[in-house]
């Protein structure tokens, strides 16, 4: 096995040679068994003719797959490769790597077998189709890195026509770790998020999600701008989903561009490119947060926001509060497998982001509203909320 | 990890359960990282920004997807449910324990990773443009268990669309060992396969690939019957199978039933249930060979066979001469996958025949025609043959 500890730039390219390519030679994934066959008699059972006998059973009644096949620990990470990380559409080739990364990531931070399906296609009924018919070895569906609008569409039939939970992370990954760091930020000021204004940057896969959370949470009022400006009623270029937005957003009644919308706003929540100036964040309101997420380059310069802000947050392991999807979806998957949840419901999705804001405790300060993804504290209270607010919420099966 | 030889049911069955329940709890396969994340220099590496350029590399040239990922040593275990081991179509659910054997006996005899694709569809058309779509982070495809006739064209047509090798081991796993027990049975009586007369019982998937297989490898004539007699030019039900096969088979123009191609035959080959009445084996040519592989019970016994025959060998592994695909698949993939060939060429299955024939060597009897899957120097030398098979036929990429 590698260890990528040996493999940091600092102290293993004495070449130039840029680590990644060596880490990632041969991949970062394997299967492998989990039973041993020594002889005969093993193959016997693990194979022919045993299995027979446990295939006749499940045969006579499919919902015994989730407990004598892999089923009910092992999800499908589903990507077309047209939005990876900050590369757009690189293709199913090119997003490989990602989804081994992700599998890897759900192995070591939840426990859960994860297999990356990189589609040839990016239709959306042909996506769907393929899902559909791929999925009964399987007990769960990570979309991952799909292109918006396409992704809602996908999403939601998906999540329809099966009985194992179908969770798009780009959305639902980012707006569980957003709400978790802008609980821990009311806590350290002192505030409540319903008397919060936000302005969210980006009508996107992330931005769409992370709307949907903090209405779910009770935010007092948030505006959504797409890089035409704010989501609003006079505009004439929405598309469904943006109009749909527009439906839960915005009271205020906001229009004009994304400055004219932070001047005295309390949370700015940057999930797209763009640069915001630096007058403008001055003109945020008083002890404002400010989450500029977009990467490598955030929206706002964490050394800018710190000046106005009360607590700064990026998507960068080298600022301070890093919103890391990793610290959410290992666990929601874990906790929804658990109690064979069928879908994910809005209050286990809030349920994640409570466990992963209570972990910082009493360390919580400007610098530390979200705690590390190596904190092992997360991998046990994000799953035991999610499966507790999956009973609440009547679906789970166990 | 469960160790199955403290399970076999001798020793470990005192309240009469099924040992093969225990053993298949939770699934018999996980997928696990190959590299180790232990802070957040190995994660910048692993996962964002560093898979990043990667990925970025593999899109500009998504060949690198063989260097870089873990494609170019995985392969899908492709099923619909229909054709499960003797047990017919029990659905995608029931099949998954034995797409997990599958994958098991990759991973153990080929080191080859292997995934579980258990279709929700029976249409054709449905099952080729799936396996199309998710074929990219993958390296190859193992067809299992899909019912004949359909197995012949879903194959044909992937094996076109695809630039990775797809391989239908009903069909051709089968083929290879029973080439390999005829090699070593015609050396022990001192015969050349091109003398040899054969029957063939079964028109399926590995009746047919039995038959090519044979005729690839010279064989005398050979006839082919299923239920309803010999494929013979007077018979009027045949479908497009069929009618291909007697254009290839029968060149000594018999019709009637099997028991009418017995008379004087050389070789049984036994590929579907039924059974031959021990007269009709009596009348058999002096020094057969009796290959009855219905499982689990023989077309013949082996009893019976044994007081006709010069060599028997079954599909069971409690009688001499197992017949067992696990001898083909792994190490036929595992050269494949070597070599990165696009294709499996007839070269490269007979080949592995030979390789597997070969291991036997000097210890070759009339209960020794075929080695056991636990001889370790099939492993070794089944890949090598079929690799450099495919230097010879063209189709090696590396």
């Amino acid at each position: 096995m590698i260890d990528c500890a040996a493999m940091s730039p600092g102290d293993a390219d004495p070449n130039h040679i840029d680590p990644a390519f060596p880490l990632h030679k041969g991949g970062k994934i394997e299967v492998r068994p989990t039973v041993r066959i020594r002889d005969r008699e093993g193959l016997a059972l693990a194979y022919t003719p045993g299995v027979a006998r446990v295939s006749s059973a499940i045969a006579a009644n499919p919902e015994l797959a989730r407990e004598y096949t892999w089923k009910a620990n092992t999800v499908l990470i589903v990507t077309d490769g047209t939005a990876v990380l900050g590369l757009g559409d690189i293709g199913p080739e090119g997003a490989l790597p990602v989804m081994e990364g992700k599998a890897l990531l759900f192995k070591e931070f939840g426990g859960v077998d994860a297999v990356p399906i990189c589609l040839d296609t990016k239709d959306v009924d042909e996506i769907v189709d393929t899902v559909i018919r791929i999925a009964p070895a399987y007990g769960g569906v990570n979309l991952e890195d799909i292109s918006a609008p396409r992704c809602f569409e996908i999403e939601r039939r998906l999540d329809e026509a099966l009985d194992i939970p179908v969770f798009h992370d780009d959305q639902h990954g980012t707006a569980v770790v957003v709400l978790a760091a802008l609980i821990n930020a009311a806590k350290l000021t002192g505030r409540e998020i319903s008397d919060l204004r936000a302005v969210v940057s980006g009508a996107g896969a992330a931005g769409v999600a992370v709307t949907d959370i903090l209405l779910d949470a009770g935010i007092g009022d948030i505006a959504v701008a797409d890089s035409k400006g704010i989501i609003s009623a006079d505009r004439t270029d929405l598309n469904d989903t943006k109009v749909a937005l527009l439906e839960r957003t915005n009271r205020a009644n906001l229009s004009g561009t994304i400055d004219d919308a932070l001047v005295g706003a309390d949370v700015f929540i940057g999930v797209s490119a763009g640069t915001i100036h630096d007058d403008t964040v001055a003109r945020m309101a008083p002890g404002c947060f400010i989450f500029a997420l977009a990467n490598p380059d955030p929206e706002i310069h964490p050394e800018v926001a710190r000046q106005h802000a009360a607590v700064v947050a990026t998507g960068r392991s080298d600022f301070p509060n890093q919103i890391n999807n990793v610290l959410a979806f290992p666990g929601i998957f874990r906790g929804a497998l658990d109690v064979g949840a069928p879908t994910i419901t809005s209050g286990m999705k809030l349920a994640a982001a409570h466990a992963i804001a209570d972990v910082v405790g009493d360390e919580l300060s400007a610098d530390y509203v979200i705690p590390s993804v190596f904190d092992r504290r997360v991998s046990a209270e994000v799953p035991r909320a999610v499966a507790e607010a999956a009973r609440q919420d009547g679906v789970a099966r166990r």
